[in-house]
């Protein structure tokens, strides 16, 4: 199995937690330390750490690094501190389902070794987190491997934010797919939405891209069907932050848009996202909750300066929903879904998410 | 006929055109004077003054400046300088077709008047431009007239870029009509889409709005589509640069986006728009030239800092061009234009068609 190396946007280091710092790309490459739990929380918050994938594994380490930290010597503590970290952690992003997820699996590892020593407890810790990583980077390889099946060579695709190496600890879900497709030989062009407001699309996905050696062209958001018309577009691919079982999916705003524009235009529109995306408590996507931010992200652009009056009003939700009709397929690691999604999502992951 | 005043965008004052550099909004309102034609060349390039109407009247205005100017005394030299003048302005933007049109009536007024001297000219020159701006300021009035009666109270609109005040003379195109029927007492609220690149929404719309009381809530282009789903949209009011024969017209990039998307979601599209900007000579929208803009547009934000890696390639055209299959009907000073368009705009401009 071939593995390209990536740059790692997270690592464990002793007892810190070592972060790209991705609200600084592309100006700077900068890593940071999180030496504590508020930190890691501040870091998911202020999105130096992002994507579905990479805020899973972050809210674990931030799990493992309080539990470290902890006073905690006696079952009743353990439990308790257990709850606590997870609970604090989770609050910082409510989307992204990930967060939540790896967040339970570091409980229940506490709540299966309760009566054993500390050391135990954070030996037991420390593995599932290394699980947790080891997995994301086989997802994201065997995603990238059923998705570029839908690539051809000359094909010109659309992405938007980043679900990338920077949004994963692997390949990334979406450009996973571009990253295989090019080391298979194919020819692929790649148009990168900026992703307004907080532009991961220019900042982090054309950084990426051009940094791995993909073909790249940055686009306003609001380009995109323009490119479509021009029949410049041959298939949309994206992540997902939350899937709801019947295959409604919650990714960054602007992906409900290039779905309608794609079916429009008779596009495949494609959403690349692993198993621990999936909710299969939510039944549509109505239930997913979508997360408002600060206007100021709206107002003032990426560096701080004003480009709207002062104290005018602003919608800003950082995601939205794209119901499953306007889906053409879901990629995931066991392979592609396709419609009828409900019955197709249940059938794939039905046994693994008892599991859960 | 009630008349609201308003921030007048461009003036003859005594041999300089005084201009509000629109670039400054909405960080202050900043009054400058264009003493030569390359100065005024350059503000209408750097879109200090911008909008199609108002392109229109400082090309104009800088026309009557370079006549003024020259040292042009006799009929060959006034036809000389005449030729030169119309196109040396033509040629700073080319998808707006005002431009041209008011070059091309002022341009006219030197071949009828080449032998009178000097000062007559002079004289018939600044009489078209004073009448140039008085129907411009009517149109709107008309327009806004016509269009405030496809509102009803409590409606949620939504529009991009700025085809306000400070795009015209007078009222504005798209945003007269929301003058108007706030005037009339109904109770409206705009959803203004940011506009990127140049942020005219956010810019210009959003402090014009505000400036004149109308409840305005700014977005960013990627999120129209999901407030159409929610339903919070009522109808979608644009400007134009450039209308085809067959009602196809060209307008700032991501109206498209915006008209793909309220067809989807079933919400009626309108642009705005008054007779000097159709152009029959084009069979349809295909024959528009779009502008390209410069990439830096896109990779650095509005204020100058890097948003995106050095040397990314970029797809920037300023205009994208919506078929009329996909609008519901064109506001212009003479009434509602509805499909079929071809048949409904021969009609109503045929007559004046010829006058030009």
């Amino acid at each position: 199995m071939r593995q390209k190396t990536f740059i790692n946007p997270i690592a464990w280091k002793g007892g810190k937690i070592r972060i790209i710092d991705q609200t600084r790309l592309p100006i700077e490459l900068k890593y940071e330390d999180c030496a504590t739990v508020s930190a890691v929380w501040q870091a998911i918050k202020k999105l130096k750490v992002r994507g579905a994938p990479l805020i899973g594994i972050a809210g674990a380490l931030g799990f493992l690094l309080g539990f470290q930290q902890s006073k905690a010597r006696t079952e009743a503590q353990f439990l308790r501190v257990a709850k606590k970290l997870r609970y604090r952690l989770v609050s910082c992003r409510p989307t992204a389902v990930n967060l939540s997820w790896a967040l339970s699996l570091m409980h229940g590892i506490v709540e299966t070794n309760r009566r054993r020593p500390k050391s135990a407890i954070l030996a037991a810790l420390k593995k599932e987190v290394d699980r947790i990583i080891h997995e994301d980077i086989q997802m994201c390889f065997q995603m990238s491997a059923h998705g570029s099946k839908l690539i051809k060579s000359k094909d010109s695709l659309l992405t938007v934010c980043n679900a990338g190496g920077l949004a994963t600890s692997g390949y990334g879900t979406a450009l996973g797919v571009f990253y295989r497709a090019k080391e298979e030989g194919k020819k692929i062009k790649v148009f990168a939405c900026e992703t307004r407001p907080l532009l991961q699309g220019a900042r982090l996905t054309a950084w990426e891209l051009k940094y791995n050696g993909v073909a790249v062209t940055l686009i306003c958001d609001n380009m995109a069907a323009d490119l479509m018309r021009r029949g410049e577009i041959d298939a949309v691919f994206v992540g997902a932050d939350r899937i709801a079982a019947n295959g409604d999916f919650a990714n960054k705003i602007g992906t409900y848009s290039l779905a309608v524009l794609a079916r429009y235009h008779r596009i495949p529109f494609y959403c690349v996202a692993p198993f621990s995306t999936f909710d299969l408590k939510l039944a549509s996507g109505l239930c997913i909750p979508i997360e408002e931010r600060d206007k100021k992200e709206v107002t003032t652009l990426y560096f701080k300066k004003p480009i709207a009056p002062e104290g005018v009003d602003v919608f800003n939700p950082a995601f939205d929903v794209t119901p499953a009709k306007l889906v053409t397929g879901i990629i995931t690691e066991k392979g592609i879904i396709r419609p009828p999604f409900k019955k197709n999502i249940g059938a794939l992951y039905g046994p693994s998410i008892k599991r859960r």
